[in-house]
């Protein structure tokens, strides 16, 4: 499933990886663990915009396409995936 | 849309209920903070719960009705409903 | 411990009672489930709020007052109860 | 600020980078939207989990180091840094 939004994620992605190469590296220098915790909480801010971005495409691709092929079963695979996804979430 | 597990929710709902009265005593009456945090954060925990049995019964309830009537426009409802719902719990 | 804005949080908290007891009529009514998950989220925000006043409250008073008394043991004990809290949080 | 554990803390984190760029894989293989988010949640387990030993090593060093040297200014402000912390961790 190819979101629209392909390489604004991509882009996210790498600069997530580059945030969390940034906390190793805090970490390995000893510095102070409040500076480490906030960019900590900024990574997770990131993975939160990048799950909503997931989000989207998901509705926009897959839940869509499961809609258009009227499959009563691979509609219900699709919700029952969400919920969990939900639960997890929480 | 009636949950199968209705009283069992009711249940729940008019326990959290007594909590937060609780929670209004134990301010009033001046107890320690950490205390009232300590009874916050299980209210939240019991509302998590709560929220967990709504998906489920929206899911066999709600949804399932949407995709067995085949209406493809309110099978894209309930699906952007669900996710912006996923949006605003995170 | 008296926080400063006891009015303030018992009248936010008495609110929030309020707020349940609309969900439970909301469940008790079959009323739709996405509209009940809704109000839910808005009543674990409106708990939010009170939790962050409470530790407010707890900073100014409980901790301020560990931290004048000079007792490190006392200290101690707030430190460790702050990050539990925390802990139990996430 | 050194952790006791900082051997682990830089395993676990040099573990994350590789979920990270692991999802960047995902995504650009065009892999199932709920796969990827599945890892991004696993990923902001992982650092939970960082948090956690960093909030630990942050008890045992730091605060403890403004309680024993009983410079209250300071006492001050590593608890309105905590506070902050868990305001923002909500």
């Amino acid at each position: 499933m190819i979101p629209d939004n392909k390489p604004k994620l991509l882009n996210r992605l790498s600069r997530i990886e580059g945030q969390v190469r940034g906390i190793t590296r805090m970490v390995d220098e000893d510095r102070y663990c409040i500076d480490v915790l906030t960019q900590i909480q900024a990574v997770r801010a990131a993975l939160a915009k990048v799950e909503s971005e997931m989000l989207k495409a998901h509705l926009g691709h897959c839940i869509e396409g499961a809609i258009v092929s009227g499959d009563k079963d691979e509609q219900r695979r699709k919700a029952s995936e969400l919920i969990e996804l939900l639960e997890r979430a929480r």
